[in-house]
């Protein structure tokens, strides 16, 4: 049983195991998206704003926000996306950037407790990003690999988990604020890429006692029907004991398939939230504003 | 790794770990499809065709046949339905029926090698069961309950599958012709269902080595959107280790996830099928008939 909480000012959510699985908004990054990044850099966050509202109305419990615009002054547009969005949503947030510097000003300007995305097991980064998780209190999304790159071999990966918690338990992290990315590649490039990592989550959940999370689109990457490769990915995913993703809860198939796998696991208390949304299409998980005037019953056989 | 053969007087399909997932279509029931059942009875086999065609034109591997009608002559109507299928389908068919007689008249009727379609863990069903099994060379299904019913607990209805493996053996049936039903009850009304499912198709196939299957739709019984549920629960199964299930493959979301799952697992060798029903959404997924006039390219994010 672990815990990881991350905060808003207003607002706590827990990532854990036996809990309903959290979804990362994963909209607000400007990579692969020219014309989020051209607006950016113009000081334009309309789209910003909305990709955080439409998220958050359908469903994510946190959002991953990203500033990574080459040339761009990545430390400042960090912070404008992180004041934005902690203006207009009350969800907490992850703060993704490569740039220890952008990462440094997104903690100072974030209220709440964050997750800091990320570190991986390169000694060069653990021992620029953890101090900084450290001294602010965060949690920290680990990515298993290390200075020889992404192991294809799960149980490498494992070790580089490993590593990772137990240099930040050295800096005073505890395990509980260390979210373990297990990378997830693309199966139409990799055949066993799916079962490495459904292999490796259940380690790191049975032996390293830790949660878990990753970036779910890049598993169906150059697929057709990509959508319904991720949801299918991320229910087993939750089948081997992930506990967090961050992706798109905008795609109706990826969504459901969470939401489904929630029911599957026990973890949707008397299937609550999945009646609920089913009950309004627009109402969040929660239930917030759940209307009762489109109830459906089940599908009924009756030829 | 175990393969269980079955086949028709044309067609071998094998169940088997590693291997992609087998359907067996679910359709050709009357239980609970009045109208079905009213037709059967009057000598009107016009939808058990037609059930039969769109179900292999959807991907079924094989069907599943049952004719348990109140108070109509079941051995007869049963014969009646297998030649007809066989007669238009090259697939190979599950025998389902909990009348011996019937069971008896199915096999005799059968071109090939059937799946019988059950023997459970009660000592007297068993006993009339299985040397019927032995004696046709059939695979049968056992189902893991006994004269106490259904153990909420997923290792006594182990230890029943395993019993039911065991006196199979003494009858002379291997191993691999016994394709275990862990049971699957309605998620709706039991929250641990799923867990119970997922734990007991892990040790089914890592401790027995048996196939696995299950009668799928149950699950979702009685929740809105109830086929996302099942294809969920079944991507999940996969993930699991279950090698089949009696299901609807005309339920796309269904079929996609069950698609989907055989990919994640490295189970569909260069996503060749996947792709195939994505150029062609009326290809089966054996990819004949796979007309390439309907290209699709993934879906590419742009803003």
């Amino acid at each position: 049983m672990t815990d990881t909480v991350i905060s808003s000012a207003s607002k706590e959510i827990v990532i854990g195991f036996d809990r309903p699985f959290v979804m990362i908004g994963e909209r607000i990054n400007p990579t692969g998206r020219k014309l989020l990044a051209e607006e950016m850099k113009n000081g334009d966050f309309s789209r910003v704003e909305a990709d955080a509202l439409s998220q958050v109305a359908a469903g994510a419990h946190m959002l991953d926000v990203n500033a990574g615009i080459p040339l761009a002054d990545e430390p400042a547009l960090l912070c404008e996306v992180i004041r934005l969005v902690q203006s207009v949503t009350d969800v907490p947030l992850s703060i993704d950037s490569s740039i220890i510097e952008a990462l440094e000003a997104g903690i100072a300007a974030y209220e709440g407790k964050p997750l800091i995305n990320s570190v991986t097991g390169e000694l060069e980064v653990m021992e620029r990003v953890l101090p900084l998780v450290a001294k602010s209190g965060a949690a920290v999304v680990a990515i298993s690999n290390d200075e020889t790159g992404i192991s294809e071999d799960p149980d490498v990966r494992f070790e580089v988990a490993k590593r990772i918690v137990s240099v930040a338990n050295d800096f005073g992290i505890p395990t509980a604020d260390v979210i373990v990315d297990p990378l997830v590649m693309p199966i139409g490039a990799m055949g066993n890429a799916g079962q490495q990592v459904f292999r490796l989550v259940r380690r790191l959940r049975e032996e390293l006692g830790v949660n878990t999370t990753c970036g779910a689109s890049n598993v169906s990457f150059g697929l057709p029907n990509r959508h319904a490769i991720t949801g299918t990915f991320l229910a087993m995913a939750v089948g081997a004991g992930m506990t967090s993703a961050i992706m798109n809860p905008l795609h109706s198939e990826v969504k459901s398939a969470v939401m489904g796998a929630d029911v599957l696991m026990g973890n949707d208390q008397n299937c609550a939230n999945w009646i609920s949304i089913h009950r309004d299409p627009d109402a969040t998980p929660s239930g917030r504003g759940g209307r009762r005037n489109r109830r459906r019953g089940p599908t009924q056989e009756t030829v």
